[in-house]
């Protein structure tokens, strides 16, 4: 498994648990490469990092977790607006993109990170064909049975 | 009407007239200051930026533009891949937004580029709740009578 992959599940575990007092566990018999293009539904958010790691995380939240992360940071509200939804989502994937910065950081690949935007849209196809690393994870959240996927593309300079 | 509206809207004639010899017409009348969330369909490309300007842009093309981009740089194919019209919008969404970062450096906004990524779907909604300036930028494409925008989240750092 890539050391990216390693980390930003790492990154994942210590935000929901930290954060959201969720637990998610990655599915670690899968395979970490992808081949985009990728499909994402539900509710996604995006960071992209420059320097010496480039590229884009995204963080996919099926819409039922995306609404249970939004209920656990701002109190139940059966009515909840997309926009506090987005909002959850969007520094949430700020967090777990930070995380895994530091993470890289330490191991010499320094970035900047950008601000976050959140995508939604059934089946919507992200795809990349100008860096080398199409990273995936997917996790499962047992106490609530939803899912979470992180979709990476990266280059990294030596 | 915002500076990196005028300076994008200048990016994409010329990336559009030299790559693709296609003249694409700015409504200038329209205002350029969004309220997000915005919704996208087609192929769009997104590019970040770090540094004194922080944010993405988004190239969107209908599809019946991207494949006609396509044609004009590889020769046409009516049987064209998606993979390969993703890799010219890419492209030019970097073209755009490296167009773009050259202009705002002139002002003294450096910032360095992150990899291109290209998202396909239907009525895809792109939010943002944390960069202050929301922009758009709607084109004409009358030789072919097709359309264009250009959607930017940003943030400067005096």
């Amino acid at each position: 498994m890539h050391i990216i992959s390693t980390f930003a599940r790492a990154a994942a575990r210590e935000v929901f648990a930290t954060m959201l007092n969720i637990e998610v566990a990655a599915n670690e018999t899968e395979d970490d490469i992808a081949k985009p293009p990728i499909e994402i539904s539900g509710v996604s958010g995006g960071v992209s990092f420059t320097g010496k790691m480039t590229g884009i995380l995204y963080l996919n939240l099926t819409d039922g977790l995306a609404k249970a992360a939004a209920n656990r940071i701002l109190g139940d509200d059966p009515n909840r607006p997309a926009d506090e939804v987005n909002d959850v989502v969007g520094e949430l994937t700020n967090m777990v993109t930070g995380n895994l910065k530091s993470k890289m950081a330490d191991r010499g690949f320094n970035c900047a990170l950008s601000i976050p935007t959140v995508l939604r849209g059934l089946k919507v196809s992200v795809d990349n064909l100008q860096s080398p690393l199409s990273l995936t994870s997917s996790f499962n959240v047992p106490e609530i049975n939803e899912t979470l996927n992180i979709c990476i593309f990266a280059r990294l300079e030596e």
